[in-house]
């Protein structure tokens, strides 16, 4: 048994994940409303079959064999068996009971997630959130740890991560956006941000940002662009990786940058090298890396001056409506900051604050500090600390955000860690392509997508997190770059000293 | 190990099979083209789990155990187990490196088959299409027959069905048909049917079909219509029914009778019986059952009088171009009969012709009477002499189905047996419900409907065809009222001597 082998089997199995997320494509964008029952059965069936092939004997057998092999370290057969001895490993570690029950307590803890959301009454969702939590320091323990339980979860998203790590970031982060979000209320308003509401038909909306994705280097003849209720990116192959938005006729901003996060993503998964079809290396290496390239697209190039500069025209070609408004003036108001109740409508500054604050209460509930039950009064008072407001309501509060009814614990941090990286990232590429303001004001970016080909995309999962920041940047995950950005940027959109 | 257990087998291989339609709806409606090649490789993965659990010795077991208990002959279970054991024996007579093969030569022939259509070069798919014959043969063989190998291949589309019955069928059928339509060519045309070919907006075309499909009962929370190249009609469920089809800017019969047959395929589907669920007696019983569905509600119903005095102030509605058009011009013009090459674009009457023609050619061939070389010849000879045409070149003639290309040989003669059944049975349900033009001409479809959901569409694959013609009509399938129907309608259209 050769490397081919393990790579046939691991290869079938590949093509019955694949089959997993064509089925939830489907799902999310096209599937008639009463299909729903059947789907569920689907793919529960897909995905028991999948665990099955992967956690058997075969798999184990195929290990075993090939580690006695050398393989240079940085061969992509050295990178396939380092991540699925890793992968088996933890497979291994659980139950197989655990994972059943786990399974159908997250069935069971969305439903009455969704009805306490649609009804305001936390007060019904909190045996089921305490037991999402019960549940995951259940894995934590199976998984192990040294430090910390919720390593061993922010393991699973952003693997070498650890939550100290976490803590001293996002201490450092919040201590220099705090300050920096009052600074900007006490300012006032940097232009007129009544534009943002204009009426913008949905269809010419879609063709503006089609276009916009494809100048990024979104290919059509290897993707597509869908509605979806809560957009997402997903990718099949290297050569099928499809995005998906949604529109508000009289918020234009939502479906634009909505549409150039997903690319983001989607050129990600979209530059993976062909080497690593039908593995699982051929994907983003962690959460954090794929938000990089994600609030990459979508906030430094799309939400920068530059970016506005070349797109003003094709801009009011598509909607004259915008003719008596300056692309210094769109600028301002797609960049405007405000403290808000809602993670996902949130600006580039605040939007580190939400994510610090699920954090913290989420470590504190999985140490057991915090009961289900105090939740909502915690996080009201971080959110009257933090961003100076409170939630009129648990809907839009604690109950805001899907992820902790599905298990989704030790999730959120990655998209601040995305934030910061894709600064990092961006100060990387600049020193090997120039400036790239002056790219952006000329529309011009395969200088900087092949920079992140070369040094992000083709490694596919090849290297953890740190280790493909390392080699691509020269330096650790640090947020210092993030942190000189947002000033600069915000301070001089909004006049503030420096 | 109980009934409920070989349920549960059953019901994820039918999940895995689900999850195969799923991608090949995809792969025909949405997919980019560069995702061909890992779609290839998902749908051969899925094939292969299904068919490995399927011939398992779990299924095995499970039906000698389920044998030895006694359900009772019209019961679900007793059903179920009849179609499992039949379907087991099936398979397990097929070594698998003839599926294997089999499954390799379609490829490679498909792929072959498309360039020589392409470049009218028949000689360069000769060898191909031998092969195809070769293996259907060997097939045949490892099957089992009692007169002729054709029986066996039949058999998979149409269970019980044997090639002396569609003779004796075809025969009549030929002898009635081809004076038919020599006297229709004599009294020339019945309209003008230069309308058929008025510009109609594609967008428009498809909402009045749907229009009409919801009128027929297609249920849009339950199903969807998308553009495919090649249209079709498929399900993932009872819940989840979708049809597909094409449109023609300056022939708009195209789309709207391509949607209302596949409507027809749909309305079989959405009507299996609930208690069917996740089994593979959920579908219909046979091609020929399910054909005589979507050519009832094509052809008995919107291609009747009936239905254009009903849905002409809708159609005019939607096309104000035929305002100086009659519903009597266009039911004539949408019943044009003319002799004509391509089998999918042929009236009523002469479609029957390119189905015989095609029955004995491939009937020729299994035999060994035949070969590939001299088929065109034989196909030419035959359409000159039953519909007094010949093909200009072999892709409007022998080359111009994708079937025996991909190895479905035996799969023709359900097409004219299903439009045969539509009108046997369409006079079974006249006898329980009334005067069905009536109904039509009020646009009221529940009664045929109602009838078709008790008498064909809960029954699901629970009989075989022969059977579930018989409890349905009251006699054994018969050409006679189809006859009848073509005699009388046609007739009428062109002032024919009754």
């Amino acid at each position: 048994m050769g490397i081919q082998d393990l790579k046939t089997h691991l290869g079938e199995i590949h093509d019955i994940n694949m089959a997993s997320s064509i089925l939830e494509w489907d799902q999310e964008t096209k599937m008639p409303p009463a299909g729903a029952n059947a789907r569920a059965a689907q793919l529960a069936t897909l995905a028991k079959f999948a665990h099955e092939r992967f956690v058997s004997s075969t798999t184990e057998k195929h290990l075993v064999g090939l580690e006695k092999e050398s393989f240079e370290y940085d061969s992509d057969e050295a990178a396939l068996l380092r991540l699925t001895r890793r992968e088996f490993d933890k497979s291994s570690k659980l139950p197989s009971e655990f994972v059943a029950e786990q399974s159908r307590a997250k069935a069971l803890s969305l439903n009455v997630w969704r009805e306490a959301r649609a009804t305001n009454d936390f007060k019904k969702f909190a045996p089921n959130l305490e037991q999402m939590y019960v549940l995951a320091r259940r894995k934590a323990d199976y998984l192990g740890f040294e430090e910390h339980p919720y390593d061993a979860l922010l393991d699973e998203y952003e693997p070498g991560l650890t939550a100290r790590v976490v803590e001293t970031t996002f201490a450092d982060l919040r201590d220099q956006t705090v300050p920096l979000v009052q600074a900007i209320a006490a300012k006032g308003p940097a232009t007129d941000y009544s534009i943002l509401t204009r009426d913008c038909d949905e269809q010419v909306q879609e063709t503006f940002g089609l276009e916009v994705a494809q100048a990024f280097g979104y290919d059509l003849s290897r993707g597509r662009l869908d509605r979806a209720a809560h957009p997402f990116e997903t990718a099949f192959s290297r050569d099928d990786v499809r995005i998906t938005t949604r529109y508000d006729r009289h918020y234009f901003p939502m479906a634009l940058f909505g549409t150039l996060h997903e690319t983001g993503h989607a050129l990600y998964e979209l530059g993976t090298a062909p080497e690593l079809a039908r593995t699982r290396l051929a994907q983003g290496t962690s959460l954090g890396v794929h938000e990089s390239q994600s609030r990459m697209w979508e906030n430094l190039v799309g939400r920068s001056r530059a970016f506005w500069t070349h797109w003003y025209p094709r801009f009011v070609a598509h909607f004259p409506q915008f003719g008596d408004v300056s692309p210094e003036e769109i600028y301002k108001a797609v960049n405007r900051v405000q403290p808000s109740l809602i993670r996902v409508e949130a600006d580039e500054i605040t939007y580190n604050l939400h994510v610090m604050l699920r954090f913290e209460l989420e470590k504190a509930m999985l140490e057991g500090s915090l009961n289900a039950s105090d939740l909502p009064e915690a996080w009201n008072s971080k959110m009257q600390s933090y961003l100076g407001i409170t939630p009129p309501d648990d809907a839009r509060g604690v109950l805001q955000d899907i992820h902790w009814s599905m298990g989704l614990i030790g999730y959120f941090p990655t998209y601040t860690l995305g934030n910061i990286l894709s600064v990092q990232l961006l100060e990387a590429a600049k020193t090997k392509i120039g400036d790239t303001d002056a790219m952006f004001a000329n529309g011009e970016y395969a200088p900087l997508l092949g920079w992140l080909r070369e040094n992000i995309h083709r490694h596919g999962k090849k290297y953890k997190p740190d280790e493909l920041v390392q080699r691509a940047t020269g330096s650790s995950i640090t947020a210092k770059p993030y942190v000189a950005y947002l000033k600069k940027k915000f301070g001089e959109i909004y006049g503030l000293e420096s």
